[in-house]
């Protein structure tokens, strides 16, 4: 029987990458989203494939992640849930908890309950370094306390892993909350290099960044953060749950770096523009690095690209894309 | 102007020895509770007292939590929640989600909402160890990671501390996340001193105890919790968040002791019977314990009674009662 992988969140940023990993796997991909911040039209390459089915839906409803769940059974056995669902937008949330609570919390609360209706025993959370909160930019590791998240996002995201830690004590066999970094690459839809090639192309000659520019977080490439995924999830063994951080072992790349790069890139004149203080908004993480010792240790993974290298392949990529 | 002290979740256990301390100090207390654990009648004896108010709603629904705001503020200058209202019914929660999403984690988002809106400051949250989950009986400190909850009891609370968290940033001045550890006192709703006694009079030949008696669990009585609330309260400066453990600092009662002190208490002879595993049920962590250290030195601040004596003083309070 064809083996079903239900990807929520599935047209956004992360999944498309996802996507392809598991056709390699001979997979059947149901794709649910709510279209929020993801896009129909990032699915148009598989629009002649059977193999990826597009279900428009939200999730953070009972009845309408269960209907999704009972069309996604028609296509095989459902045997695993990426959660690739969220506001992916955290300083929205900061003022607006409501944003958080129903994209990121109230859809993984669905997605487990369908899990255990559709009996579904694996589940693969995109979590966030922002459970973390603010620690000054020492390394975390994960067994790093107290988790004490400054941005709705974070909290949502750790809400999230703490429903997971109790399902993989009773209904699921196999569970792993990845907690990404800064995640670059294409089909961009927001994040730093997004915005000031955004703001660049509306204005070539200023470009304002939000917070002094001294902001020091670690990047990774999404081609990247997605092996890393597939890696652990064939190496977990049964009846376990994960908590992993996935990203580079450095201390960051800086925005004002970053906005120079892209100046460079896109050959513009621009004046860079700081803005004051130390966060780009409240809720941002000034300065951000972990600990990827247990991801190299149990599974013998690191990415290939430094921070600064992610940023660099991501700045190309993503002004190619706009032709520029 | 009358200083107006909101108690969610105040027709509960907790709440009743909570409400005393806030009257000494003049204040209205204004009293939300669904009663689906609370009881009307905890509250009879400020029947005719005019200092408090009990306002019957759902706590979870955005517009209910709004109209008590509104009738609240009729009484005064609102400035403090105690936000002591969940589903106290652990072992409920481990197979439904629902219920504690409801009951413990949208009423966090609700009254949080509310606080912004109606320009409360200061924010008291009734936490759990069982934000901890399972560590084996070793000594937690609040800087213990991961934090990994075992039931959803434990998760939302978990999630309603990163909320909290993030409310701090902004809209809070002042907040805190007690983490309770089991509290036993009158009036006794919930718990093992209670299901002992009410298993023995309903069948004074024989109690069954849930798991094998080994569980081994901290115990501190409600006065004491409530002293210990207090005084973080009156120490803690403004624009601060603190999060703290309170609890004796001792390694706990069996629940076979318990079990043998409630049959000698109570005079009868009953065989007890007991089931096998450690865990009374799924989601109960079998023995816990944490470091209270933080609580002793920087707020001078301890038990008077170990657990094995707040858990005979409860014994004999909660008999007593019942006239046995």
């Amino acid at each position: 029987m064809t083996k079903v992988s239900v990807v929520a969140g599935g047209a956004g940023f992360i999944a498309q990458s996802l996507i392809d990993e598991l056709l390699l796997e001979q997979r059947f991909v149901f794709v649910i989203d709510n279209l929020c911040r993801g896009k129909r039209s990032f699915l148009n390459r598989y629009r002649t494939d059977n193999r990826v089915k597009f279900y428009e839906g939200d999730l953070s409803s009972r009845k309408s992640c269960q209907t999704a769940f009972k069309t996604a059974k028609k296509f095989g056995n459902i045997d695993e849930i990426w959660h690739m669902a969220a506001n992916s937008d955290i300083a929205a949330g900061v003022y607006d908890a409501d944003i958080d609570v129903r994209n990121t919390f109230l859809t993984t609360v669905e997605l487990l309950n369908s899990a255990k209706l559709f009996n579904v025993k694996r589940f693969y959370f995109a979590s966030s370094s922002a459970v973390y909160g603010d620690h000054g930019g020492s390394k975390l590791s994960e067994l790093t306390g107290p988790l004490a998240p400054i941005s709705n996002y974070g909290a949502m995201k750790l809400a999230s892993e703490a429903l997971i830690y109790v399902a993989s004590q009773s209904d699921l066999s196999q569970a792993c909350i990845y907690r990404f970094p800064n995640v670059v690459g294409l089909p961009a839809t927001h994040g730093v290099i997004f915005d000031f090639i955004n703001k660049l192309m509306a204005d070539p000659k200023t470009l304002k960044v939000l917070g002094d520019g001294f902001q020091k977080k670690i990047y990774l490439h999404v081609t990247e953060l997605v092996d890393a995924m597939m890696t652990v999830r064939k190496l977990l063994p049964d009846r376990s749950l994960e908590v992993i951080n996935i990203g580079p072992n450095d201390s960051g790349v800086s925005v004002k770096s970053i906005a120079n790069l892209v100046v460079r890139r896109l050959g513009v004149k621009a004046k860079i523009i700081y803005g004051t203080g130390s966060r780009g908004w409240l809720g941002d993480v000034p300065k951000f690095q972990y600990s990827t010792k247990k991801m190299e240790l149990l599974y013998g993974w690191k990415p290939k690209l430094r921070s600064r290298q992610a940023i660099e392949l991501a700045v190309n990529e993503i002004a190619a894309a706009y032709g520029l």
